[in-house]
């Protein structure tokens, strides 16, 4: 039996697992009515007249986006700009594929007021952003400015949802829907035709499109967010969220040293109710001169988070994250209080 | 229970699907395990001293193999070549990226005889060839070569295995062991340590490596070839492509018209006996000038196949896949008769 079911390998393989589906496309039509499904009961955006296309995660996407914009522009390359503090792989990535059309050019407020850009500049705008949870609008307009929205935790359990996003080109991803960050599946909602086709081909090139062992598993967890219509995921998920950041900010609370960033309490969509801060991250600042090595700071009291740095922000600040396991989490807060309160055993 | 299910999706992702393995790495250590395993008993690549990457595909690894091999030149951009007839991708995906440190320039022939080339080259050498199935070795050399070896055809389905692969970047995938090209995976076997570590940094940069629900589809893959010891899928698939490819041997043997390539009779050390052709694809030529548009002569009659302009071999030529479900091939057999015996009905 064993034997037989080995070379059932290659007749499986030749029969339902090549390169596309039946209908020629790299992409589970199943999948992309769930997606469309989700957004509509979510309420978090407007996915009518939008393409979509499949990534292996946001990240794949995020650069894809990046090359279709970027060919409208014949004589020099693309501008990339993002907001400080803004997602660390905008600027690692697009330097990292050294291209002839693009290449970051920084922090978006130094092109704010320089109309007389001729080149394209494409902004990043994270909304909600990571690492400080705000929600972002673009800040460059005009005939020269591409933008692309980061929709990644523009979801119930890490935000308030004011209005479902509407934008022409938006990128979401599994990893911070389900929390499946390993199985590498996001999607780019696209309204602009020739945009959808370079982004799709980008795929193509880069993977032949994202692993049908990947689309099968989220259309499975699609599926079970939408059963409840999402009610009990975000329900979860936000209690949990909101609950971790409050214990965190009771801490900080009585620190002059630390803080963390203010999040407004927002009126949510979705929850149908004024909502408080449920963010993914806490965006922690060391508020003395001292301590202006904050990374140092927190690594000497056994938590770990990211350099501010990372971020274009200073090493003033560190993103940490709040999405981990209970324990993991628990254990983040007793090393803060310990910290905080100053009673912090001397290293030997 | 259905609600608990939902909820519980979050924890499991925070849980078990981070990004990372437990070891912190993007790649399951049990794989390459098996990996490894593999080729020690199929005997085609010698894995030691070999780092390991995992790609979505081996597709990915070709342009990440091309990208940190580009990174050795300073100056000017690499020249990626490859020798006619030569699998499409790598000219569409090396142009398709428009990096700044490498672009294709065409056929390996054309650079041999210039020993005067003071940039660096990278030759992408296919063996067994796609589409020819010739077993190739590298043809350039010097201290401005690097080569890539596409080993994705190195098995004993598809070709006699005359000894392991002992090259310096060997690159090989699960679409043609066990016919799971819609799982996209691949491998790449690597000496230089630098050039590991940039390759393992492009597929970290692409999409945070590559799914882990495709990586456990290719543990299980891989453990049932091993469990035979590959015995029954390579008998299963040598004795099932042999078969297709005499099949079609012998209807164009009685044609003027076209023709196939040939392929010697070798002896593979995996079934340890002179064993004749089994290729993934028939070359397929027509003969005559006034069918000089081969690609268009065989639409005619039915047959799909890939026009050889793509392959760089001009349109007297086109690729026949002979990996397809049982019932796609025995069509494809029938048309074949009847447009070799020149009984065609006219189109109406």
């Amino acid at each position: 039996m064993q034997h037989a079911a080995s070379s059932a390998l290659l007749v499986a393989g030749w029969h339902r697992m090549s390169y596309s589906f039946s209908d020629g496309s790299y992409m589970s039509q199943q999948l992309e009515k769930r997606i469309r499904k989700v957004h509509e009961i979510v309420g978090n955006a407007n996915t009518t007249g939008r393409f979509i296309v499949f990534g292996s995660g946001s990240i794949l996407l995020l650069n894809a986006a990046v090359y279709a914009l970027s060919l409208d522009n014949s004589s020099s390359p693309a501008g990339v700009v993002a907001s400080i503090p803004y997602y660390p792989a905008y600027k690692e990535q697009t330097n990292f594929f050294r291209s002839l059309d693009y290449r970051f050019i920084g922090d978006t407020s130094m092109w704010e007021n320089t109309s007389d850009v001729k080149t394209n500049v494409i902004e990043f705008v994270t909304s909600p952003n990571n690492p400080d949870a705000q929600l972002k609008k673009a800040v460059l307009q005009g005939p020269f400015v591409k933008t692309i929205y980061d929709h990644a935790y523009y979801w119930p359990h890490f935000t308030a949802i004011p209005a479902p996003a509407d934008e022409d080109l938006m990128i979401f991803t599994l990893s911070k829907l389900t929390g499946h960050a390993g199985s590498r599946f996001g999607w780019a909602l696209i309204k602009n035709e020739t945009v959808y086709q370079r982004m799709l081909q980008y795929t193509r090139e880069n993977s032949f499109g994202v692993s049908r062992d990947t689309q099968l598993r989220a259309l499975k967890l699609l599926e079970v967010v939408l059963e409840g219509e999402g009610k009990e995921i975000f329900d979860f998920g936000y209690k949990t969220m909101k609950d971790r950041w409050e214990k965190l900010s009771k801490i900080l609370s009585v620190s002059k040293r630390f803080s963390i960033q203010q999040i407004a309490p927002r009126y949510c969509t979705y929850f149908q109710q004024v909502r408080g801060p449920s963010p993914a991250y806490a965006w922690f600042k060391c508020e003395r001169e001292e301590n202006k090595d904050c990374y140092a700071v927190l690594s000497a009291a056994g938590i770990t988070g990211r350099d501010g740095n990372l971020f274009g922000a200073g090493s003033g600040y560190v993103r940490l994250s709040l999405i981990r396991t209970q324990d993991d989490f628990d254990l983040m807060l007793q090393k803060m209080e310990t910290l905080v309160s100053g009673k912090m055993a001397s290293k030997r």
